[in-house]
């Protein structure tokens, strides 16, 4: 490939919102064009790296005996009535309808249509366990894309449906999974991500783990024990100091609190510790009149994922301000009236709480020395707050927990029969009885790949490729092509290599060596020859290797050579 | 890939409108399953299939340097909207709006991307001429899907786009790509096919081809002569015999018709010959309230891509009974009030013609005597009509034309500057000016061309996958795995047939040996091994080549060798 003739741009511009280092180079080095809000044009460079993901990912699928099919983008309604997310799922999900006014939508993830291909066709326990995948393209509509290639609209993914007879069967594929994920990652050239427990989501089921690139900017919050606990926020549990050993002060008093209505004014207000709080968080069901109330003590936060498990709710934060139901500012469990569609859930961390303050549900005022086992008699806890830096692993009861960011690089579901139920896949058992098959699902974006592998593989004059998934192999900076050894020596080696199978980069342009220099550096292809007029005179082309700096002076005879020496040849599928 | 667990059912059960022999096969087969009308899941076998095309295409279009990149399926109302055909294109072309209210649209085609991909990017001449190429699911909500693969709304699509500086580059170019599809067809294993002029429809530019794949069941009619000429029917053209040295029978008169309305009723009312009337064919133009009416002579019949590209209306057939501006079956150019939104043209066939009779415009009455050029003396005429079967050839002037029926299997177009104009994409000229660089436009539907490959190649039995495109390479019809020796040959074969890098689907079922060659047969993989007791008894396994049924009796030590043999490993890549 001539660089003349690419079509691309380097460029020193970067998007004004554009924060992650890898959508400041991709846009930079001309690895993708933005279309839309969340939706690009991957061009030759960036669209080579991700048919190389690709059949990576391809190649880790047939390995487990996965089958490949293709799934169609556009799906008619009743399909996805069956499982009920046709309407269990919000406007993420694009709906249209076609001309004859047939109401179809497009596929986020493909449940409903593996279920659909097995039916029918998969009869008998004798033809399970098996897996089949498809590597296509999804929309979802994304309220906030962002990062590039981390968080967009449209985007390309590999998703995978297994169907099982029992769990066993179901757990020991799926553990294939979770080590074929990891093969992958370690394969495209990711270097810092772990496997996390995980929520399951609109997915449905139980166990779920998902994938994450251990990164600042992350928006996933991870947490990390020494013992080798790992877990993501959504679903961490951990063990924090309880007030014990306290003395009631006595029944609960009304104190006037004036204008103080968060947690730190009343703390500021009246003086008093933050743990001896109790703050109320407010939540709107969507498409219901309801508001979710949520105690918890002044001093952890709420976590909506649990929360949302709880109470089996579709929630979204809320403004009490906006509502007469409740008193803004001095919202309180003792005195609350929850006639009006208000249900109320207490976090653990008040369990069996002394002495403490909350709203009085009347302006400026609130109460102290409540005692929650005394005066909310009738109430469960659960476990709906967030883990925080610093509380002790649930796991070793010893270590004090971290708290990394993470971007989610992959996931992998246990389904059970949700989907095989609803939509009435039956398979005989070998008494001859009829069952639900058990799926499992498995999911990994390939652009937020490359996206996440340029984060873990850049310095400050550009991207490094790694060598398994760079868009092409040699970069070849002819300097001074007007110089006759010079021009045939260079494209003498870039037909070599081309004619070897090495995808080669040859700048052919007229233009500054610094220029190509730079220009190389930004794109980040592993091997970079230089051939000059001054290095020809002692018969020398110099290789330098991105990666390290590294540069080997050969001769342009040796050159292939080298390459296939520096390539490790045999390991290598030359294939895109 | 054992057969008991193939996601995927044989069957002897066909859809009732699967009239193709594709069709048929490909369901029985198991190759595909419908998801709605126009909407297919490919299984693993179709799926493997449509992966061997894509590569076939993607080697083809890289060694004519096309750049791989990848366009979104969902782009913004703007961008097509600057090319005017977000609203130039009929509900073919899926729209909706996304969860902020914006206007999107799943992308048909991809001229609008391409050029923004370019644009700004692309800004010398130097970096011309190249071509960037993706291969993308596209959506086209066709009015009336059919034949299986061969017409639906779903389907991948490798497109191509290339930029140039001049006509004389891109006809060069133009040629390469030509000659790459022809490549592609004959390495995909299609037996019938040519390329044939056509219209440019929708794509605006001016010289545009179709490849064909001849069938009898194809939509396309191609015309051909012995002497090389060939066309699609659209845009064909012809010398057909016209009526002269007649003497005028005197002024127009009207004849009492009754109730006879079509040319064949009138023809026969009257006793006259079908070349001495004048036939009117009404269409509506969409969106419009305008009536066009085309004129032709009785035998001939009015080819709406030709009259749509002399109206540049886009029209859609029409009863004239539903509209009282027109007096169905008796419409004739004497006395025809055009003033309400009526548009007139005349086929080339009417002209200089005698003795013609045409509707009176009344009920029940037609006109005889006359002559167009003393009757209509102010009329042009376009040519607008059908080439037929025994026209002369208009290039050789000298053989009878013949008329197959063909399936669109590629298309490629010369567009000009249309879209670059449109789009405001500027490049510098050597002299400094600016130019809109000339576009050519390259399409190839990859399902569609499995579909036609399966149309060439099968027999009673079932298909006969050309050895470049099966799914797998060598099925094993183990019969009597209870048996120790079968069960360990079999198995045998079967891992070192697959270590070497040979895809093998393995038919481990306990089945009857009928059974197994059957879906063996339906499935139509290119060699066929059977291991059973009886042949081993003297040490011996039976390949058949599914296509000649040619068999080889060979060792099982010996069957590696041979399929190496067979596949004349060397030219082959063995790459999914």
């Amino acid at each position: 490939m001539l660089l003349s003739k690419l079509c691309s741009l380097r460029t020193k511009e970067i998007p004004a919102d554009a924060k992650m280092k890898s959508h400041q180079l991709m846009i930079r080095a001309g690895y993708m064009k933005q279309v839309a809000n969340g939706i690009y044009t991957l061009t030759t460079l960036g669209q080579r790296a991700c048919l190389k993901i690709e059949n990576i990912i391809r190649k880790e699928m047939n390995s487990i005996d996965g089958q490949e099919v293709k799934f169609p983008v556009v799906m008619p309604r009743e399909m996805w009535d069956l499982s009920g997310r046709y309407t269990s799922i919000g406007n993420e999900m694009v709906r249209f309808e076609d001309r004859s006014g047939h109401k179809m939508l497009l596929g986020m993830t493909h449940e409903e249509a593996s279920v659909h291909l097995a039916k029918n066709w998969i009869s008998s326990y004798t033809q399970l366990p098996f897996m089949i995948y498809q590597i296509q393209t999804k929309f979802r509509d994304e309220p906030r894309s962002r990062g590039g290639l981390i968080r967009v609209r449209e985007f390309t993914m590999k998703d995978a449906y297994s169907f099982h007879e029992n769990m066993d069967d179901l757990n020991k594929y799926y553990t294939k999974v979770h080590d074929a994920y990891m093969n992958i990652y370690k394969k495209i050239g990711l270097k810092n991500y772990i496997s996390v427990k995980s929520d399951t989501g609109m997915m449905g089921g139980s166990v779920a783990h998902e994938f994450m690139s251990i990164n600042d900017l992350g928006e996933d919050e991870i947490i990390i024990c020494d013992c080798g606990y790992k877990s993501n926020q959504e679903v961490a549990e951990s063990i924090f100091d309880k007030i014990v050993n306290e003395t009631p002060n006595g029944e609960i008093e009304e104190i006037f609190t004036d204008e103080a209505k968060t947690i730190e004014e009343v703390c500021s207000k009246i003086n008093c510790d933050i743990k001896h709080t109790i703050k109320a968080v407010a939540y709107a069901v969507k498409g219901e009149n309801t508001i979710v109330l949520a105690f918890v003590r002044g001093d952890r936060e709420i976590n909506e994922a649990k929360l949302k498990k709880v109470t089996k709710k579709d929630i979204a934060p809320f403004s009490a301000e906006n509502d007469d139901r409740l008193c803004a500012g001095t919202i309180g469990p003792i005195n609350l009236d929850t006639s009006n569609d208000i249900i109320v859930v207490y976090d653990e961390s008040l369990k069996d709480t002394i002495n403490m303050i909350g709203g009085a549900n009347k302006p400026k005022y609130h109460l102290k020395n409540i005692c929650t086992s005394r005066d909310l008699p009738n109430v469960e806890y659960y476990d709906l707050a967030k883990v925080q830096e610093g509380d002790t692993c649930s796991v070793c009861k010893t270590n004090k927990l971290k708290i990394v960011h993470g971007i989610e690089i992959g996931n992998i579901f246990q389904l059970g029969t949700k989907y095989t139920k609803s939509m009435d896949m039956r398979v005989k058992s070998q008494e001859g009885t009829e069952f639900n098959p058990i799926m499992g699902c498995y999911g990994i974006g390939v652009g937020r790949n490359l996206a996440c592998v340029i984060e873990d593989n850049h310095d400050d004059y550009g991207i490094i490729m790694p060598k398994e998934i760079a868009p092409f192999k040699v970069h070849i900076c002819a300097l001074r092509l007007d110089d006759e050894n010079v021009n045939k020596i260079a494209y003498e080696l870039y037909n070599s290599l081309e004619d070897f199978g090495f995808e080669t980069l040859f700048d052919d342009r007229n233009v500054s060596a610094g220029n190509k220099f730079s220009d190389a550096d930004l794109i980040g292809i592993p091997f970079r020859i230089v051939v000059s007029p001054k290095s020809l005179e002692n018969n020398i082309v110099e290789i330098k290797d991105r990666a390290t700096g590294e540069i080997y002076k050969v001769s342009p005879n040796d050159v292939l050579t080298k390459i296939v020496e520096l390539y490790h040849f045999k390991d290598f599928n030359f294939e895109i």
